[in-house]
């Protein structure tokens, strides 16, 4: 289930995230304001904008992937300036996420994962996904999504959400 | 893995919830504002208030555990004006999750989820793990927090993620 939790998941919110970019840069548009002062923005003068809220989420994202199939996750310099950057970033991780299969994280749950930040400590595979994973990337993806909608972007739980695959 | 996705860590969440809400209450006291101006405060005009967050973080979580396990769950009449009145519905939650344990949970990735406004049509458990519960419960916890940051509560990741069992 760590495969569904941690690539397939992330996946789909990330392209339901390209949805909520498209719908950023439309009200920019219509507004006529420059795009860049979406990607700047922030919540509180202490918070990271925009455009760090969607890096780090990448990173959740990536890191997860890499740790918990033992494998080095790609790097990426933060220095995206422009949506078209920020994209990009985003569909490179789509695009990493899409090189694993089910069977590559057949040792997850109990892989040690550690993060160079954490100083030779680690945890467990499954903590890591419970605890650390899942928490941080919906963490940035709703404070993502929570700075546009606070600035007046139309956009709803539904784009958040996408389409449930509801049976009948 | 389901009993630790939806109730395990739903209660760990919601502790933490528990000290975002002190640093709330401790913020309104020292700068002498009454604590309801938090609890009515809101990112957008047309978005729901930090009260209404809560009440549906809980009921996204009380959900979970009744659906996932084919109970009903307790229902709250949506009540609550005050803090107290909030950790009240928190606590009950907490309580409600605390009474399973994980073999309840053993049907629990196949068995028919609906709510009643999915109009009988319904999601598998599973699905309802990973595209709905999960992602409805760290939107509204997310979004709540993030009222209170733009507000100026002094809270920070560590106060949502809690303390990370790191091993050496």
């Amino acid at each position: 289930m760590i495969y569904d939790l941690t690539n397939t998941q992330y996946v789909r919110m990330l392209q339901n995230l390209n949805g909520i970019l498209d719908k950023a840069s439309q009200f920019a548009e219509a507004k006529k304001f420059d795009m860049g002062v979406l990607l700047e923005s922030r919540l509180a003068p202490d918070q990271f904008n925009f455009t760090r809220q969607i890096q780090i989420l990448c990173d959740t994202a990536k890191r997860g992937a890499g740790y918990l199939t033992g494998k080095e996750p790609p790097a990426h310099p933060d220095t995206e300036k422009t949506l078209p950057e920020l994209r990009a970033r985003i569909a490179s991780v789509i695009s990493y996420l899409g090189s694993f299969s089910e069977k590559d994280y057949a040792d997850a749950a109990t892989r040690k994962v550690s993060q160079p930040r954490w100083e030779g400590k680690y945890l467990a595979g499954k903590e890591y996904v419970l605890l650390h994973s899942m928490p941080n990337f919906y963490f940035h993806l709703t404070t993502a999504y929570s700075i546009l909608r606070h600035n007046g972007v139309d956009i709803g739980k539904k784009d958040y959400l996408g389409a449930m695959p509801y049976k009948s």
